[in-house]
């Protein structure tokens, strides 16, 4: 049987030479691929108290809604600046070069609710980093943060010390 | 009981005067009404027989995503121009002002496949169109494409007429 690994494509030298990109349209493409990554992502939420799923645009998207619309969750959508069409509040965080900004709409989450975070991809932590500080101003409970792959060279499980972080495969390098 | 168009978020004159914004965030971040829309848009693909789910980027993934995932089929990302890390082929459609770019992975589907085309809003039908032809130029087979919403005025039904079309909810105007 394949596992969750084995439907990643390492994709070498991109986008720039020594990088290694993983993709993980082979997850989402293949049935038994997709269905696999959902379960064990739900699995590492395990029985977790919360109420919504926020998912970063756009590959956050892919996880976190199915599990919001399996698990009878809401789902936030974390949109890049200019996206979302009502009162929003805004992070930004640093890229390798420049920075980029994030925001969610004002109402999406009411103080008190206690908030997942699921992204594709855990590197450094910026991105996942800023929708905390997000959910956070709004007055939500960052319960728990999963993601389907970790880069646990760039130490991005550091920056996030004060969280409950789970990831579903973890990549020694960067 | 809340009907789905309950849970729409309409926004008058955004992004500019005259336009009705229909915005979906409300649908998919209330636990009910998230679950009602993705379980109204399977029963609009009802018996249809598919392989793959292709939705648009970036809410087209919202509603695609929990399908494929719940369906156990395949979910194939359509996305913007330079976002797939892989060989693509790419489509333009023309906007109000200017033209777009969207690109699918060259495996992404493959030659006979049978692909639903999911996506938050139909308006004049040109990403749409653009979706349907990277499918077909891939040698898949677009049996059915489903909108939650649907925009009767601006017409995307009679550019797609060779399709079987099918939106949860229609609103009269653009």
């Amino acid at each position: 049987m394949k596992k969750l690994e084995d439907y990643v494509v390492s994709i070498p030298d991109f986008p720039k030479p020594g990088i290694i990109f993983r993709d993980v349209t082979g997850v989402v493409g293949d049935p038994e691929g997709f269905r696999l990554s959902i379960r064990t992502l739900e699995d590492l939420i395990g029985d977790t108290d919360y109420d919504l799923v926020a998912g970063l645009e756009a590959r956050g998207f892919l996880f976190g809604a199915p599990i919001a619309a399996d698990q009878g969750k809401g789902f936030v959508p974390v949109r890049k600046k200019g996206k979302l069409p009502r009162a929003t509040i805004r992070e930004s965080y640093a890229l390798e070069y420049g920075t980029a900004e994030i925001e969610i709409h004002k109402d999406a989450v009411k103080p008190g609710q206690r908030v997942v975070i699921v992204d594709d991809l855990i590197a450094t932590g910026g991105s996942a980093e800023a929708a905390i500080k997000l959910v956070e101003r709004l007055g939500g409970k960052v319960v728990k943060l999963v993601f389907l792959i970790e880069l646990a060279g760039l130490k991005g499980r550091e920056r996030l010390a004060d969280y409950d972080v789970e990831s579903a495969i973890v990549y020694g390098g960067k």
